[in-house]
């Protein structure tokens, strides 16, 4: 940075913020070194209660709202502008990491920490936010916190929700005392979060920050292909009507749309079942998925119109009629440019190695980026691997994109003279 | 036929083949109209008592030997001479037809009651055999009473496999009275065997009679893709190793394999496993199985060989190693020339429309053919649908075939002077 003022000079506490994630991630911690703290459990309750500790040790006021989503305010000058907010979510996958989400939240309270340190006061009121159940593992929608707090869904919807043991909710955030009573945050200046990337872009390309720019738009599909079960030994080759090849084409076909929307379109087939599963039977019919995701919604309707017409083409050539339906529909959502420009120049006055990537999967931030200008600043993990107990990520990286996120959070929230 | 001697002008007794083989059907039948009569059950037990009621009907002496096979004899005019033989076996699969196997054993006793009507003589005795558990069900191996007949393995082996239940062979045979004591059969004069195609080419041909040349020879594998699950959002295309599309190119090539050793070949993955099998998950790995025939073993060969090189090829370019074990191993099984030839023109002869066919699946045949000169008979099925309760024949198909069946044990056995 040319000019040194001292919100410029100011730095994260790397150190502190390892530890705080080293200690968060006892609670639920694994054998096999990873968390399972699933959301609106006991254990998610003591992790909350962690952080709800440690930020009102670091000053910080406390809110909770009626689906649970805790705000920790460091106060503004002009405390009646619409906070800069950070966050991420505590809950984890069954067997899941100690970076996912965690990050985001202990980042965001590792840059108020660093704001007491330095003694800055911004002139905007800076919050983190822990956002109720972000996987979904235990009660779906995905998002949930955020989704309510965005009007995806109603406050109604998402509390009447229940687990597979029929807890509702409701319910579970009356057991562990995160039932808030908080009125909804009339207006958000700005969000940011920070994550570790989930993917091995970062790493292939050797670099410590990505850039956002927007997350995937996301289509899903169930595909059935219906041919005729036969014995594999008495039917010739071109009698048959083999649902498992027919399907194998489809595959090949769906990574063809994608690779022909280079870089960023994704294709994939994760589901396929094939019916009846003998050894010695030409397959009668397969269940399959697809999942389409592609940054811009133009660009995912032509993949969705490639998709169908090669289950039109397929299914027609090899006598196997394919069914697809609709499963789910994400739009794509670019963030905001100017605040993606501002985490890249922040990234390139604080000497780290930058490059520009979008977020493949979902984040609280995409419902924020409904609300609110909105940005994320991704870190590397370990051969891209998340969602499991060896998530990994390397702590001068995590130091890295919380600095980041502490000089782009200053340039929205302003410096008090 | 230009001369007509009263054998030459015998003819079957179609409807009585037809009432035998319903009546049969009738022990262990399903409310959709098939049969479900596993081997050496009880229900097993009633339909080989009533063959042997039959047989001894017709005039035929009965023995059993210690797998159970049951072998119903009409004698020669020179009883010393090898037995000419047919047959096929009674038990079913558990949603199985009524013409697999039953239509073999019951032309076989249509012949006996024919010959008797027509009052001919025939200079070999002729034997109707009931093999014991051909479909292996129940109890495996497939096959068992005729390749225990045929020494492709031992009795005692046989005797010492165990159902589900834990019940042996040898108890199930005690069990429904069929635990013999025939001394083995010395010598085989010919072997012939009457049975539905199970598959659709005669239909669709338009073709009464199969002229069987010979059961192809198979070779089955198991195979391994090892792929690195991720997912499926944060993971560019160029960055993957999905093991599902690298086994669907294998389900591709080895249909390929196939077509390029048209007609008889055949190449079949009929189960295949993904993993971890999640909809927004890249295909970490897949099991998957592979079942490649063929008339000529140096072809089976040579389809081995590109099978393993497809594995290699596919796993280097898409970084998923592919393990392929092989299983099972049975060699081609030619019919004897003279025989077939015999099948052939008995088929002109008598007015039927013919083709030359392979067995594509096993039958007890392939087993008598390492004994003693062997052919095939085989009759259009619906669709050529088999081992499944909707299996279905033509009356008129079912005659003809048994009319062939009677011929040509007549030109081996020889007519009495």
């Amino acid at each position: 940075m040319k000019t040194s003022s001292p919100a410029q000079q100011t730095r994260v506490n790397g150190a502190r913020l390892w530890q705080s994630l080293m200690d968060l991630a006892r609670i639920g911690a694994t054998p096999k070194g990873g968390v399972c703290r699933l959301a609106l459990t006991a254990l998610d309750g003591e992790g909350r209660d962690l952080f709800v500790r440690w930020a009102r040790e670091a000053g910080c006021s406390v809110r909770v709202d009626a689906i649970g989503n805790i705000f920790a305010r460091r106060a503004g000058r002009d405390d009646r502008l619409p906070p800069v907010m950070t966050g991420s979510h505590i809950d984890t996958q069954p067997t899941g990491g100690k970076f996912d989400g965690n990050y985001g939240v202990l980042a965001g309270l590792e840059v108020v920490r660093s704001l007491n340190d330095a003694g800055i006061e911004t002139e905007a009121p800076i919050e983190v936010a822990v956002w109720t159940n972000e996987e979904g593992s235990r009660f779906v929608p995905v998002m949930m916190g955020s989704g309510v707090f965005a009007g995806a869904f109603t406050l109604e919807h998402a509390l009447a929700q229940r687990d597979a043991a029929g807890t509702s909710v409701a319910e579970a955030l009356d057991a562990i005392g995160y039932a808030g009573t908080a009125a909804p945050t009339p207006a958000v200046g700005a969000y940011f979060e920070a994550h570790i990337e989930q993917g091995p872009v970062l790493e292939a390309h050797g670099c410590v920050i990505g850039v956002v720019q927007g997350a995937l738009g996301q289509r899903w599909y169930d595909v059935t292909v219906q041919g005729m079960e036969a014995h594999a030994g008495p039917t010739p080759m071109e009698l048959r009507r083999d649902a498992l090849l027919a399907a194998s084409a489809l595959v090949e076909e769906v990574n063809r749309i994608a690779l022909a929307h280079a870089p960023h379109a994704r294709g994939t087939v994760g589901v396929l079942e094939v019916f009846p599963s003998s050894r010695n039977v030409i397959p009668g019919s397969v269940r399959m998925t697809v999942d389409l995701r592609a940054a811009d919604d133009a660009v995912l309707l032509q993949m969705d119109a490639a998709l169908r017409a090669a289950c039109e083409r397929i299914g027609t050539t090899r006598r196997t009629p394919m069914a697809v339906e609709p499963v789910v529909y994400f739009p794509p959502q670019p963030f905001a440019p100017e605040l993606v420009e501002g985490v890249r120049a922040d990234a390139a006055a604080l000497g780290y190695s930058a490059m520009d990537v979008v977020s493949g999967a979902g984040h609280d931030a995409v419902y924020l980026a409904r609300l609110a200008p909105t940005a994320m600043v991704f870190v590397p993990c370990a051969d891209g691997i998340s969602h499991n107990e060896i998530e990994d990520a390397e702590p001068e990286h995590l130091e890295a994109g919380c600095n980041v996120l502490l000089h782009a959070m200053l340039r929205s929230a302003g410096v008090a003279a």
